[in-house]
């Protein structure tokens, strides 16, 4: 399997076991979330913020106002992160300190590229979209000139990457195993409830397909 | 209401209409959650951590190995950040460029501080473990004083807080409301799954309290 290679930045140091630079794996995380973490540094005080992004090979996409404080604090460093968890479980082990979450997070490194062509910005606004409900960009009004030209985008060629992963019950110290305490996994699931129509619709309209995907495929 | 002080680096300057100090909302956004995204700087590149964590009154608790490298490099900053982040819906517009998400976020300020007493690095993680699920402390053993000299904890005293909140419909341009496109929102949820018990439990024991209440009452 192909794996990204690894430094000092990216490799996972505590829970080893749990970690993986395998491409798939990265990707597969990255596909099944559209809500990313972004860190940046605003006068020496780090702070992360949640935004959308896109994925298509090996470049991440995200898009904001232009001013935005974090693209543009970001935009100029030579190597940036960014930040996608899945909340899995919460993990109930017989003693507090084996308490834990089941979980699969990744962290992708890469230099950050100020989109400038309009093609490829556009591109990267359908992909965003298109993660947030396939096929919902064929049913929308597109972007037109004065809205591209107000929205950066950011893409992340991505150099490195770590994945880590937890799954399955509590692990305790050998002799909690005798304590008669109850632990076990309880599975936390995100789904997507029925479409609300906007009150404000002037038509009477099916929920298009886009949406009935959603609904029917929980992510 | 009661307001948290703002700086040039808790306000929001994109979506002001959206933000709000308030330490009620701070708190309720904090205490619906428990996994957060903590930022770090490794060597010029920022980083974004997800993490359990706990509030008591204005503190928030973090724990890890001993050794651990987002703690160790926080430790020492005379400010940090902590985001917290519900994704709530889709707000599927008419224009593309009108796509949103419905949320609630918040980012928490202060200077952490290494918990030392032995007291406090105790209720910080009886705290963590109740934040996860309610009551769960009295029914699994405690640390033991091995477990505790290597976790550590640290602790943030919020000095400034921003939430975020986007609800409701989509908004799209005026002139966009005459198209035939459908438009509304996806409401998502994170729920609790029935618990799966431990498949080396040595016991017959019932699901216990704490974890009846957390699959009752979805977060």
């Amino acid at each position: 399997m192909e794996k990204y290679v690894t430094t000092e930045a990216s490799k996972i140091k505590r829970g080893a076991k749990r970690a993986s630079y395998d491409k798939a794996t990265v990707f597969q995380i990255l596909d099944d979330h559209f809500i990313c973490h972004i860190p940046y540094v605003y006068e020496d005080t780090p702070i992360s913020i949640p935004t959308i992004y896109a994925r298509f090979q090996e470049t991440l996409y995200i898009h904001g106002a232009m001013g935005n404080r974090m693209l543009n604090s970001i935009a100029s460093l030579p190597q940036t992160s960014i930040t996608v968890t899945h909340l899995d479980g919460l993990v109930l082990a017989r003693s507090a300190f084996h308490h834990s979450v089941n979980y699969r997070s990744v962290v992708v490194f890469g230099k950050p590229r100020v989109v400038i062509s309009e093609k490829e910005k556009n591109k990267a606004l359908e992909l965003i979209v298109e993660h947030m409900a396939k096929g919902r960009w064929e049913e929308i009004r597109v972007p037109n000139e004065k809205e591209i030209k107000i929205t950066q985008v950011l893409a992340l060629d991505i150099t490195e990457a770590s994945a880590k992963i937890r799954q399955g019950p509590p692990v305790d110290d050998q002799e909690d195993y005798d304590l008669e305490l109850w632990a076990g996994v309880v599975p936390v699931k995100t789904i997507y409830e029925k479409a609300v129509p906007d009150p404000d619709l002037k038509f009477a309209l099916d929920t298009p397909t886009s949406v009935k995907k959603l609904t029917e495929n929980d992510k």
